[in-house]
């Protein structure tokens, strides 16, 4: 029987128990720093709460901080654990900043966004695992193994530079398609006329042959088109029109 | 019966080519500015060549300058057709320049990307039409409707929005997924692990809700994150990383 704390009462707290409480391999707890929130949380999980003050005599193997990105170092400062595994649940954090709370870290990131309330079905979601001892890694494999059929070990600045261009392909990418909607919007022109260029850019993505498969008139210099193009967008959409196409002719005449 | 004539010996001229050729309405002919390659195409196609020298006086209903985007204009004003609607098929040109070479002018534009060798079914590609008569416009409308079920009016100004919107969901994108593939293979991560999120922004975008759904370290502020990031990218990554994060902070600001 493993015993498991996650500490934490949002998102990612309260998907991973639900994930968790029902395993048979597992004894599940909760803490939280609020304990009206985190007896909460306990009381639908319908799991013990574990006071904050009581966690380092508790006995725990993991303990899995599911709290905000900001939050990890201070938080596990405030912890002194010697047998229990601390390891946090972000992307672009490095373990390191757990050693201020334990000796022995870790890091347990599911690639997947999590919603308080949704159930997640964890069965295809990658587990990105990293520990600085072998018996950690064990430890997290076996938690991850009763969740997920897609286990992974990476390192923190692997897990950063996948956290990083998730940035690209997500937030950057997202922000772009929203400036594209706004044209559209602004000369009321039918937004459905780029959803198959839409699914063509997400295959090319895919595929992995993005750069070899860059069109447009920035790639040709079709400075006219460019000049056109320019002429009915807004200063700020202008200025990211001018980067980008820079870049991409940057990109291609290096790679001539 | 219509006399349609395809200037040209390209992509967009092979593919419209074959799609008119075999339609009974239609005596399709080709000419172009190179007589060599202007025959081939047209014995390719099994239709008639029509040296330029003849174009003005071969009674033809509609010319259709199937070239690149900077060749229209000089090529339009090297006619002075009086009866021919002579239109083009480019989506960020104006209908305009082609006042240079007829009294009566239209635009065709396919909302494709065409390639030799390669036969494009039109028959769901939306076919954008623009014409200054109500006679051009029931010309074009007629040809179009022996190809496609999609067919709308579409003025310049407008299509050329659409064309911008076109270059920030594919050209730009691209670029972006471009860097995410490079910052990947650079940390030796796999791309594969980012293919669902590559589809759920595909997907928030066809939803026309990318503004609304914005997510990820420049909109929450994370600093910290983002100092992360942009320590592991390149100076000509980080410029983008920096603008961009800097326009959605700003554009989330004012919308707060």
């Amino acid at each position: 029987m493993m015993k498991v704390g996650i500490y934490g009462n949002g998102n990612a707290a309260w998907t991973l128990g639900q994930a968790l409480k029902s395993k048979s391999e597992i004894q599940l707890s909760v803490s939280a720093r609020d304990p009206e929130k985190g007896s909460a949380l306990a009381n639908e999980l319908g799991v013990d709460f574990i006071p904050e003050s009581e966690v380092e005599t508790s006995g725990l193997d993991v303990l899995i901080l599911a709290i905000s990105d900001g939050a990890i170092a201070p938080t596990a400062a405030s912890f002194d654990l010697v047998d229990t595994l601390l390891v946090h649940t972000s992307g672009p954090t490095p373990m390191d900043v757990l050693y201020n709370g334990s000796e022995k870290v870790g890091v347990f990131y599911p690639l997947q966004t999590m919603s308080k309330g949704k159930d997640t079905d964890f069965s295809q979601v990658p587990f990105l695992l990293e520990s600085d001892t072998e018996d950690g890694l064990t430890l997290l494999k076996k938690l991850a193994t009763l969740l997920s059929s897609d286990i992974r070990e990476m390192s923190s600045v692997k897990r950063l530079a996948l956290h990083a261009s998730a940035v690209f392909v997500n937030n950057f990418t997202n922000h772009i398609n929203a400036i594209a909607t706004d044209i559209c919007a602004k000369y009321n022109v039918p937004f459905d006329l780029l959803h198959p260029l839409i699914d063509k850019t997400a295959e090319v993505a895919k595929s992995g042959q993005a750069s070899e498969s860059q069109t447009g008139p920035a790639v040709r210099k079709d400075r006219i088109t460019m000049m056109a193009h320019q002429s009915i967008l807004s200063p700020s959409e202008n200025e990211i029109y001018r980067l980008l196409s820079e870049h991409i002719q940057n990109r291609h005449e290096t790679e001539l």
